[in-house]
């Protein structure tokens, strides 16, 4: 039934390698209220640490006059298992159509990053092992909006860039369409999104700035409804050519976007930082410094500190603030595969004084 | 472990937009027997509003002397948020594998479309919005059998096309593999279908007749497998230049075939017309007239009116006259581009006296 | 965000058919006690009876002085339904990135056969009808540690072939992640793997040997615990032109890897042979002879005869030896196409003194 045909790429990335890690401490259960133990290790293999394992196909289509159409669908999986990732969902990364003009920018409809996390990975981004989940918080807490955050039903449109300055808005009619408390057939049930960012590249330089903000289901609590969370995020970078040096601040309020799980899972009721909730009051700062510097033909090294507040414990059941420090290694076999080392040290993670998260890892990325 | 490899086409389509939809009206519960009301809305992104969004292999190897050996593997998903269709199937679309001759038509295997819903497609299609859902009935009821059905585990013989006419013929192991009450391993213990249709097409002229019939699993109540539901369609188009008119009439008794859900899932117990149910002495007849016309050079307006009568209240609860009327416009982009607005609305929905459905959207349909 | 993009081969097997199966007999129901019958019956599409369908892509990088990367990801489904097997996953059949040199072998990461199931394959192959479920014990029990086990979280390592050897080692930190009650977070509550083979070939010769082992997840009972599976296998071919012979011998102890359920599911609390399970003092000996010869130019035929002893009662209910007869007939219509029948019967099915499997089918092999 289908006539039409062209070229189109398939393309992927795959990242797998072995690591160990090791939770710390003990925490309150936000429940019982009972201390317990956080204690647990791993030895195994490792999946996605510098980059999200992933196969996808895309297609760009020419219109004349300088319109075309484009799309990309984006299929995350892990290969240590071969199971889809991204809550299951097919193409979890990204599912967008778009339509644009090198006049006037373009649009895309569907599954995508946040405007946000896409400019933080083009300033913060390989270089710094920006997939690196430790520099991303994934370990800890931190630069809540840019945290990998997808927006199911997300509408964007961004501007083509202008003196080295490009612009990203969207809006989201569910953020999640897998959080069923949050996600109904009225508009108002679901909770949506706006996001917005803006990049600057020059040279050496790069920078962003970033807002989103979530409106709350109806569905949600009278308490949960009363709150707007809203993120800043800014961050630059500098490359001065025998090292590249990144810094970022973000502050966010009133809740959280993305999230980080407890490795391993909960311990009683305790999960980790929770994705998209409203938490009335709550205030967080992150700051973020980075550095890389190449290390012979082929390698490169990057170390970074990362730093989050909180004003109070309603988030986590904490509010101690935490730090995140990692030392990574990359040796590049080709343009396409290279190996990585990486090491990571999160101490009261989620904002909890006594909990600590370990982990290295070495492993390899290969790209087609 | 795979030692050959060949040429395969990777296709897809994909649809989304923007839509506002509103269900009206009120509805006694089949359970409760209380008056719910159903009204809702919504304004928010679209999913495959014109065409279903895919994305598949194909593949035909010429195995001399006119026969070839082809296969079809097609997956649904939607785009806003990222997810597989047909009940998370990774093939949900098409899974098949096929021996066939120039000379003697073709055999095909696995889960495909019933043979009614593809020749209602090829003559009642694209022109008329046949994959708009308004016009297919996925807004209130009507043409049972060729509402996009299909079954699994189905085997297809389809003769060549001889003096314009095509027939096709199918028998399925187990009609839907998903529903657990109606699937077993003994061979009656499942859901079995019939499948015939017959297309004719010359010059401007073009027409259909399908028959499809179930056959009950020994695993429903004694009451459900007395009914052996029966559906017949019959179709024709024809294309004056200035426009093309297109007539279709189906009855359908003992049951229903491809249901349809209501927008927005449940209201109590009621969820919309139900899909390979076994109702003894239920009988319905519905009519559709579509009319499309070419607007410029690259626009196209199609509007139709759909009728289905219901002969008691088995099915659904309501046996009122059921009418959806559509309107829709597309504009094309290229071959494989276009964009489209349709609106919609459906009175007595499901055979409910006091239920309506309003659709408005606008979209983009890419192919590549 | 992906630049790099190359060469990367599409590829699948199409399977299915058209069969019957039957179940005869009575087993006593492990918790009931009860004596409760078997006898179930089916004639309805077959799927993947010779090979497993699938689709794949796959790709290698020369990296330069006979190093290179390369990865394969393997997804499973069926063309009766459309849906992905291997327990839903995306990529359940192959999902690995590995590293490897003309020089020193190679390292592949993630989800993929243990050695031994893929050193069977290529001994006891195609020729033999490999992929017959029949011939690979899947209609009753067997060769357990090479019945296509596949393991999560594989790290395998394997030399080149030199004077017709080849050696393969493979530790799994995690056997079966899907398998809730022998998975966690640290290291030793998961159930690993050791897999090892050593594949000779040679002409009209090929042969190998393999070993398996499974430690068991502390989760698990005191009991279990106690038991460490083993597996041994053995096997050679020789082509004799006019036909070709292939033996083979196992011993499994302590408890069984890769199991086969019942046909159709449970019955009462009795579904099969289980898979990945610790059974202090189990042991099984069991013993393959297959023959194949080519009939005319395009056609060939196989029989093999496998029998499996149990040495208690301990694994599934029965210590009967288990006998399984098949006879298959292949027609080769392409390099990539090829019709098949197959039939088998299985006595003593999971060494039960009463169930008895039959099937046989016709169908459709198309590799792309």
């Amino acid at each position: 039934t289908t006539q039409a045909e062209t070229s189109v790429t398939l393309y992927g990335i795959l990242d797998a390698g072995v690591g160990y890690s090791k939770v710390d401490g003990t925490i309150v259960d936000p429940v019982t209220n009972q201390r317990v133990s956080l204690d647990r290790s791993r030895f195994g293999m490792t999946d996605s640490v510098k980059r999200g394992t992933r196969w996808g196909i895309r297609g760009k289509e020419d219109l004349g006059g300088g319109l075309y159409a484009k799309f990309q669908l984006e299929s995350g999986f892990n290969l240590s298992k071969g199971q889809s990732t991204q809550g299951g969902r097919l193409f979890g990364r990204n599912a967008t159509v778009g339509l644009g003009s090198d006049n006037w920018g373009q649009f895309n409809l569907g599954r995508q990053y946040n405007i946000g996390s896409r400019y933080f990975y083009s300033v913060l981004g390989p270089m710094f092992g920006g997939g690196f989940t430790q520099l991303n918080m994934g370990s800890g807490s931190g630069f809540s909006s840019v945290n990998w955050v997808r927006y199911d039903q997300l509408v964007t449109y961004e501007t083509p860039t202008i003196n080295g300055f490009t612009m990203g808005l969207g809006y989201s009619f569910s953020a999640d369409d897998s959080k069923s408390n949050q996600v109904g057939f009225n508009t108002a049930d679901n909770t949506r999104a706006i996001t917005a960012a803006l990049r600057y590249g020059n040279g050496p330089l790069s920078a962003f700035i970033s807002y989103d903000q979530l409106n709350p289901s109806n569905k949600l609590s009278d308490q949960q409804t009363q709150a707007t969370p809203r993120s800043y995020v800014v961050g630059a970078a500098y490359d001065f050519e025998v090292a590249k040096l990144a810094l970022a601040y973000s502050r966010t309020t009133d809740g959280w976007f993305g999230g980080a799980g407890l490795p391993g899972g909960a311990v009683g009721n305790f999960s980790g930082v929770p994705t998209n909730v409203f938490v009335d009051g709550f205030k967080s700062n992150s700051y973020l410094v980075a550095v890389s510097a190449p290390v012979g033909a082929a390698g490169s090294m990057f170390g970074s500190w990362a730093r989050a507040d909180a004003n109070n414990k309603d988030l986590t059941g904490g509010d101690a603030s935490s730090n995140t420090f990692s030392l990574g290694y990359t040796y590049t076999l080709s343009k396409r595969t290279e190996l990585y080392a990486v090491g990571s040290y999160t101490d009261n993670f989620a904002f909890l004084d006594d909990a600590k998260v370990k982990t290295v890892s070495v492993g390899l990325r290969h790209q087609f």
